[in-house]
Formats: structure tokens, C-alpha cells, sequence
């Protein structure tokens, strides 16, 4: 039952300079030795200074994907021993997989958190790629924020034709020269993509509906690709589990959430599923996501006036320690 | 447009094992001098490992809240630092404010954050009684989940009197003698309440209506102490801001958010509302609070399935780090 307070009567008392946080989240082609994965988390888990997130294998895919976080230099670091040991333990040449990919590591993204900005990142991935290209012999291109090439801002196009393809082209076709490293691929880890992005968000809005023709519709409606929000990707999919009821679900990615965040896109699915006679049933959201995210759909939620996620306690108190 | 993964296929690396953090929240019988409030500041501070998230200061209670927070023994340090200044430069002979207070330093809360449970808040609190009890010859009476006896869990009631009725009966009547230190205030001190409670959150729901007879209305029917919801606390009050909108408000205190959380008063007041005819205008959150009550609203606003607050970036970085 306090009261609101002036900003003269009150006040943090000062706040220390902290070291911005980075996320990055190789992926690996290899998704079917579990123990080559391990060899990999564990070459970035003994870097100090680094927070190992999460880990993740594919089998249909022959993918993995690594995710840690600190201050810059141990997350080159680690990075870069996640590259070395990669290298050593997966052979191009013998992979085969679901998923487009041009090398061993095939994408390094670095990630601003918290109140990082993307131009730390964009940095970061320039110096690390020139440095990884350097010490391994390794073709580098730079996507996303950090492409040199605007031709190269999207990753799809980084890999087109995918590794066999890149391998024809590179040293032939000036257009697949790489930003760093050797104008031919390594002899077993191929070539990687570095980059910076903005955190992306994996959510998904499940319909009390089974109609995978709604879901198609709604995500062909609310995807940035087709004139609808922007920063969304999304796609219509049937959602079945055994033993549970079917669900139509918009699985999206919000690859820039400051552009268009969780609330505002389950308000314009909310809409558009009933004026076709239906709801949302439920939503999930998938592995991580950025904390401030979150606490916008709570404010949104309850019509916060006047909200800064500095009133979140453990997250101011992450951010001043 | 990532699926929910399997427990076998994903995880976390590790888990190293983190200190727990603490809040502690004491408030001075000072807050018409801010040199004064400087000077004890300063003495927290200053000390290795702790964080100051914030200070007010109140003329009209004559009386100025801190909050800090770090791992236990320098939130000790820091706290015992504080009682220390605030001995020297407050004198309770002298001291007059609408607030009840019993001691230069009145209370002296610790409070759990993050996964750090109320136990060892309540373990602290006594030993840190015990320890400025001896220091600084300050009688200490112990309240809240900290209290050792039943009658002093309310902070009211270890006030009763305050200061100058405490002055007549300590010594006298066995019921105010101080769980720790002498049986007579100290000279300039007085006396201190020491304890433990779970972090609290200072919430305004404000209503598009002027009546305040149906905020205290509402006010009545939420709060625990006339049969409402558990670990309520509310109140009906008029707002008016110069050259806005006036608004009848239920101010309240949620003392323990895991047994009433944010959205649930925000339904219940919300249907109170609706039932008079009007609705709510907007919510306040005053001050700070725990990140786990605001990801609750948003898990709840959503509908999120197999929501946790470790999908929250930063926070499960704040824990692992």
C-alpha cells in the first residue's frame, strides 16, 4: 500500500558497469554420436566464465545445437575451442542429414542478452570469424546483422546449394568467395556461417480446432513474408500426441520481439481464430526466451502503467551485481 | 517454429551450485535530513558483494526505507554497518513522525529471492539478532517467520506502545522483554525488530470509477483479514493526481504471491468491478518484486502449457552464473 514515489525522494544509489552478456548457439552436423556432442559441450564447459544453457540432438536432422552465454572474450573463447574440437570429430564428407548445412560447425550466431546491443554482437562475429578463419584454415561467411555482403544478411542464402554445392562453387564463382579464410572448403569441417542476431523466440499457439487449413491461413496471415507482422515468422502444422486431443497450431519464430512481441501476435491469432468460430486453447513457448519478453505479455496483461522490467527484482539485481 | 523436446534428447549442462541471495529491507527513523540517509547508505555501500537496489526517504513519516541484497554474510555485514551508523546519527529521544516506530533502525527484514528458501532467512535473522544485540548493546526483539514467540509474529504488536510506550514497560513487564540484549533501550537506539518474511509486492489496481465507497468495498471482500483471499492486504483510496483523472484504488500489499498471485486479485477485482457496473482502469506495481510473480502473470495471460521460470534468459543465467 505504498505509495508511487518522485524521483527525488528515491532512487537506485548507483549503478557499477558490468560487462555486457552474450548468448551463442552453434549448430553441429552431427545429431546421431551422442558422444561427439558431449566431446563438444565439454570443450565450451571448461572455458571459465562461461554458462553452458542448454543442448539439443537431432537423429532425422544428424544436428546439434549448443547454447552458452557470458561477457565476450570467454564466449570467443569457448566458441572457438567448440570450433577446434568439431573439426577434429565430424567429417563432412561422411554426413548426410535432413537439414541444409555447409560445415562441421555450420552457423555460430551471437546473441545480445539483457541489455547487450546487437552492434556488440555484430563486432564480436567479425573479429571471431577472422580469427577462426586464421587458425583453423577455415572458409568464413558472415550472415545476419553481421554480413558484410547485403547478399548475405540471410543465412538461407549463405547455404544455398549446401555444403556439396558450396564445395563445386567456392574458388570458381566469385559470388561464394568467403569473407575470411581460404577460397576452398576445410578438408573435413567445410566452411561456417558467423553471425549476430537478435534473440528469437519459439512460440507456438495451439487452436481448439483441428483445422490445419485455419492454422495455414492464420500463419499465412500474421507472417512478416506474407504483408502480415513484422518479424514474425510463422506455419501452420496438425499438432498430434498420443493420448491427447489434436491441436491446428501457428508455430512461429518472433525473431525481433521489440518489432513485434508474444502479446501482439496471440491478439491477432486470438481474432482471426474467432471470426472463424473457434479460440485459442493454449500456447507454449519453446526453450528459452528473452526475460523481457515476458515481462511485456505481464504488463500488457494487466494494463501496467509506468512498468520497467527494473521493478523485476532478481533481474535488476542480475544486471547491478 | 522449434517442437518441445523429449527430456532425453536436451538438457542442461550442469547446474553449479549458487549462494543464496537475500533482501534486506531495514527502515530508519530519519527522513527529513538526507545527509543522514546518505551517511548509512554509504555505510552499506561500501560493503564487497553487496548490491543497493534502492532508498526513499518519507518527511512526512520522518523515516527512509533501504533495500539491498547479495549472499548472507555481507548482507550481515552491510546490515550491522547500517545499525552501527544509525545509532550514532539518530537520536529517538528526539524523534517525532507519523510512522510507529520503536528504534533509530525499526526493522529489519530479510527476505528470500530467487530459489533461496525463507529458512535461511529466518536462521539469519536470528543469528544476526543475536550478534547486534551484543555489539551494540540494542535490546532486539525478533517478528515475523523469525519470531520466537508466537504473540511477536506480528509487527504490530511487537510496536505496540512504540518507542516511548516500549520505554515505560521494558524492563517491567516480562511480556516486552527483548528476545536478544539488555532489558532497557538504548540510549539513542532504542530498540529494533528483527525478522523474516517472504518478499512483498505493493499493488494498485485503479478503477474507472470515482466511487470510493466500491473500492473499499472490493477492498474488503479480497482482503485475508475479513475473509477474502490469503495473504491479502488491501485497502480502498481515492487517487487524485493534479490534472488527472481521478481514480477509486485498491491499494494493496500480496504478502506471499505464491499463495495469491497478481492475476489472481486482478480477476477477482476485475468481476467485483464488473458487478458495479464499471471496470478496472489500469494497475501499479510500486517499488520492486519477485520476477517469478510477474512471469506468472504472463505464463497465466497466455495459457502457456509446461511453462517454467527457467525459460527466462536471463534469469536462469542469473542462477547458473
Amino acid at each position: 500500500m505504498r505509495r508511487p514515489r518522485g524521483p527525488a525522494e528515491s532512487g537506485a544509489y548507483h549503478r557499477r558497469s558490468v560487462a555486457s552478456l552474450i548468448e551463442c548457439v552453434p549448430n553441429f552436423s552431427e545429431g546421431r554420436r551422442p558422444e561427439v556432442l558431449d566431446e563438444i559441450v565439454q570443450a565450451i564447459g571448461q572455458i571459465d566464465g562461461v554458462t553452458l544453457l542448454d543442448h539439443s540432438r537431432d537423429e532425422t536432422h544428424n544436428r546439434s545445437v549448443v547454447t552458452f552465454a557470458g561477457v565476450a572474450e570467454p564466449v570467443v573463447r569457448a566458441a572457438t575451442a567448440a570450433v577446434g574440437r568439431a573439426i577434429q570429430l565430424i567429417d563432412m564428407e561422411k554426413h548426410e542429414g535432413a537439414h541444409p548445412r555447409i560445415g562441421a560447425v555450420d552457423v555460430i550466431p551471437f546473441v545480445p542478452l539483457g541489455s547487450t546491443r546487437i552492434e556488440e554482437c555484430v563486432d564480436l562475429a567479425r573479429r571471431f570469424g577472422e580469427q577462426i578463419a586464421k587458425l583453423f584454415e577455415l572458409p568464413v561467411y558472415l550472415y545476419g546483422e553481421a554480413a558484410l555482403r547485403p547478399e548475405r544478411k540471410r543465412l538461407a542464402d549463405v547455404r544455398r546449394g549446401q555444403y556439396e554445392g558450396l564445395k563445386a562453387e567456392i574458388g570458381v564463382n566469385p559470388d561464394r568467395e568467403p569473407d575470411y579464410g581460404p577460397s576452398h572448403l576445410h578438408p573435413r569441417g567445410g566452411a561456417v556461417a558467423v553471425g549476430a542476431r537478435k534473440p528469437l523466440i519459439a512460440f507456438n499457439v495451439n487452436l481448439a480446432s483441428e483445422d490445419l487449413a485455419l492454422a495455414k491461413r492464420i500463419a499465412h496471415t500474421i507472417r512478416e513474408s506474407s504483408g502480415g507482422l513484422p518479424a514474425v515468422q510463422a506455419m501452420g502444422v496438425l499438432l498430434e500426441n498420443p493420448g491427447e486431443r489434436r491441436h491446428a497450431q501457428v508455430s512461429m519464430n518472433l525473431v525481433d520481439w521489440e518489432k513485434t512481441g508474444i502479446s501482439r501476435v496471440v491478439r491477432e491469432i486470438r481474432q482471426l481464430a474467432r471470426e472463424a468460430g473457434t479460440d485459442i486453447h493454449h500456447c507454449e513457448l519453446i526453450g528459452l526466451a528473452p526475460t523481457g519478453a515476458l515481462l511485456e505479455v505481464a504488463a500488457d496483461a494487466l494494463g501496467l502503467r509506468g512498468f520497467s522490467p527494473d521493478q523485476a527484482l532478481e533481474l535488476r539485481l542480475a544486471r547491478e551485481r
